[in-house]
């Protein structure tokens, strides 16, 4: 296979992660995440969401990161609403249902959710025989490539807020959502808009790694207990550590984040002048063309990439996403191979 | 402060492992444990058991591994039981009951646990009323740095099977376990006298990961379902192979976990030739030798180490762990330290 | 209020059960369901099942039921597949998710599951990555009125068979649906269809108790402790007992649910006469006609019963429920109300 | 087998409970605990509390009061501490690991808990490694037929208040407690010195039913949620309702619990002056003498108790439960016929 486009967790990590690792090796430092790298790292959050006052943990995954916020925030009776194609909904194999609470789910036309899509979940009947939601969970960029404008998070927050719902965003591609073209948020405006926030590491630069930052001073308490129970809390917390204090230093994570995009969008661009049509809009590092099934079937004899939803006529949405170590001379190489094989109104 | 003896997590890793992770740095990989380094660590220990049947996953942490472990293999209603000591009794923060289950301790005289102790949990009265025990967990070495020898491991092994129940090894510490002078097992031994093992890198020359072993085909099944809904399978899981196939060549491991106990044992020796007794046998790279209030209080200044009990008399059990990275000059100065201050009959 | 139509649990028990408590209340009984009464109940069941090989457990209620059956059968990542109107989906609180499972809901059109509606939810990509089907989840009669006939029944037990799925009927209201005019199943059909079921009491004469049968031998190993753990083993055992012992003498259960049947079916027929439709099939003693508000508030007046859903042009769905106690003469004088209250085409 | 003094659950329930199911059995009452029956119980027990605001919830037994207590209030990481010989430790199957808590025991000398022997289970080392107390869980009566002074309970209450910790009392068998001998407390006291206790109908005169008081205001929001989430709502409250609202009519349930304990009473006094003595002190309902073990079998052909505890020199303990229907002459004939068998200085 000469490139593969599955995912964005296909390469290690950024070099200079490494280059720390090494230089610190044989430093002592304290355990589970009081190391320097670690408090290196929750320093740099803390200033890029103007907000000396939140609190941040470093966990291993994303699905690690969902099942302990909604864990600890949630009451057994209580629930968390989520738009259908919610990574927690599909792709966690249960992990949310295993810590005890349902998740309300709700079909969105682009994978963001808006108040007027929740409200009819709200005030069921009769009382106390359903559940009680409690917090909505939105991703950003979502999974299927889209991203919130400030507007439409703002409308989201501060329904929540008039609700007395918490809002959480899982932002494990947030780096590739607040460096793409369309954005118009900063991390500041993530930490003020919700309660609950994770950065993501491992599709962005980084090994492994999601740092959860606690934006709403009240979820504070004891949240480190709840950390250690699920098995989160490393001993060698300055792995973690090392990958935030890189990534986030000089923008290096958005830097990254905005790679993946370009090239994306290059793909995006280039497929729909040669007149293909897209499932989602092509925002971020995933897109989602609807192609042609015996150009799919070309290109999957040298390209890795899902083919997502068989569609009418012959025709098949495929997804491919770029990641921040994508070469530029793989995406020319696949452009110039769809082009080659392509009928340019295929999909008119 | 001069050296820490608090814990064998300090230090980063064996300087292998990271250059592991920068050759294959920009090689595209399966994600979840399907990359190269995986499989070859996969590989590895299936050779070290002389059993090629053996599944083998790996995860980020002993307290997930344990959570896992109980979780998956145990019915609701089925404990399990574990020396007063054990590390999931005290030190996991109530992870094992958060997945359901009760455990079942037994005081012992050394951290270890026989037939004798557990057959009285056996056969409660009345039924269904109480528990129903399913599974015995044991770690090597144990959290008070003593081994089990291969005679006392295959009475427990015996008498689990004959009993109906599961043989769980934590071996956070195997690497010393199967690494110290009073040792007379292998890997392989360990792979046939229990049902489920784990091998530890964190604590024994990696920066994360531990190996579960699942010796037992019947466990087999569906166990990756398991591991991805508690948040631990890892989307760049060719960060855990490499430590796993870094320090399984050439028995690298084993040589971190020796280095580890022999300077322990030096400690240990040198105390006791200064006449002071210990808590518990001293045969791995924990050492809990008691000392005088002031002695310990004039080491402090310098050395990290935890104290561990108040004895009587103005005498309190200290801890101290060497790492696989803790240097032979470190030692030497804190012997030389400890018999400037030290009169030698204390604890008599 | 004249009679509330509300639901099917307003009243106390059939006068036998109370008469029976009265005349054995003195007696010594053991506890925990090993009570004369509660073998009684079994040896009815199981003769009725024509299989003497069933095991048969009495528990106070049907989320009880049902949330005992979910957590003893299916491992932590093994989902439960039920239709979008299901009791475990909207009425429970989230019970069944609080004991770590997922339901995976489908929508139909009349509450009940077939093999199509089942089939896409299998094979789900990628494994291990999502929840595993492993029961399905059906009510007999439906939450909104609907029975299955013998021939759904057959296929449904016959594609959960071939699928590797547990079939489990929620039999709240059996004595309905297999007293309904348009059924032809025995609960021998049923006993031979499922692999667990439970026959209610409560809403069929009874006052506490639903009977879950065991019909898949699989299932029955320590399930007793699954339901003390649950706290649905109850020290007097006879109060449940005596329920089925005398609702299950010469079928008097089916006979109390033909009773509720038939007034339903009276309603139901007289308001198509005065031409109104119906939101689903009046098949059971749950009928949901489509009446216009402004009857609707006349009639609230004097009867108890939901709105279900406002519909269209000014015309709400509304529930009525009819008991195994219910009067004919309440029915009559409703009948009376509506029509000198109707105007004959309001709902065409 | 002349008459079982094996527990206080053998007879059914005092027979204006009975009258009373039959006078209101053909009113239509509203379910899930709106009825009349259940209003009026809460009414009754809010005077007998001299609190007109605690809120009461019944349910249908004790290891559901319990398991709901606890998964309630209890945060996932928060643990409960009970004496060894609580119900919750030994005889609930698991229920409350089950519901994510871990249970820390102290063993006592009299099945009572003290501030002293909770005191070295706070402030744990190292924090969020361990569970954080956050419940006391005592019975009253206990399990070995002691009660608490309201000494011991002020002390208790000022203990758990000062350190943050709710105190719960399961009130089983309360009714016992609050009619002995040596009792010196009433509701009111109970409800002004507990965060959350129950007083149980099962075992005090009624066929089922715990009453769940919620003294403290602070735990009131939403717990009816929690009810229902764990099967513990009922359609037809009006039976849990009926067996309280008997019971505590002119203190009827005090007078069962009474009898109860005058007939145990007669049982210690006599076998006190036979020589005997006792495992525990013989205050309520439950007493413990120690007994040969030629005696014990003789007793066994006739009368119906556990054997508890083998002691040393053909010596066992037994206990001996009466109930509020125990017959006066199945306490003297018993009595003859110990006197028959016994050589009266077989204890000494």
């Amino acid at each position: 296979m000469t490139y593969s486009f599955t995912n964005d967790y296909s390469e290690g990590c950024h070099p200079n992660i490494l280059r720390r690792l090494s230089e610190t090796n044989l430093t002592q430092q304290p355990g589970y995440g009081n190391d320097e790298a670690t408090l290196e790292s929750v320093a740099a959050i803390r200033a890029l969401c103007q907000r000396p006052d939140v609190d941040v943990h470093l966990v291993a995954g994303g699905t690690l990161a969902n099942l302990i916020v909604l864990g600890a925030f949630l009451k057994s009776y209580e629930s968390v609403i989520a738009a259908e194609t919610g990574h927690i909904n599909n792709h966690e194999a249960g992990a949310i249902e295993a810590t005890g609470h349902k998740i309300e789910t709700v079909p969105t036309p682009d994978g963001k959710l808006t108040p007027r899509l929740i409200e009819p979940l709200l005030n069921k009947f009769p009382e106390y025989h359903t559940v009680k939601p409690r917090m909505v969970y939105i991703s950003n960029s979502t999974e299927i490539g889209t991203i919130y404008t400030k507007q439409e998070l703002t409308a989201l927050s501060q329904f929540c807020h008039e609700n007395n719902l918490l809002l959480f965003m899982d932002g494990a591609r947030l780096g590739m959502a607040l460096s793409a073209a369309g954005n118009d948020m900063t991390l500041a405006d993530i930490a003020s808009l919700t309660d609950i926030f994770y950065l993501g590491a491992t599709k962005c630069g980084g090994l492994i790694g999601e740092a959860i930052v606690l934006a709403n001073p009240a979820l504070k308490k004891d949240f480190k207990y709840y950390i250690k129970q699920r098995g989160a809390l490393m001993a060698k917390g300055r792995l973690f550590g090392a990958q935030f204090a890189e990534l986030l230093k000089d923008n290096l994570l958005f830097e990254l984040g905005g790679h993946a995009n370009q090239l994306a969008q290059q793909l995006a661009t280039a497929l729909q002048d040669l007149g293909y049509t897209f499932l989602t809009p092509a925002q971020t590092n995933q897109i989602f063309p609807i192609l042609p099934d015996a150009l799919i079937l070309e290109l999957n004899k040298k390209y890795g990439f899902f083919v997502w939803r068989k569609m009418a006529d012959g025709l098949s949405a495929v997804r491919l996403i770029t990641s921040w170590a994508t070469p530029q001379e793989q995406v020319d190489q696949f452009l110039h191979d769809v082009k080659s094989l392509s009928t340019p109104t295929s999909t008119h």
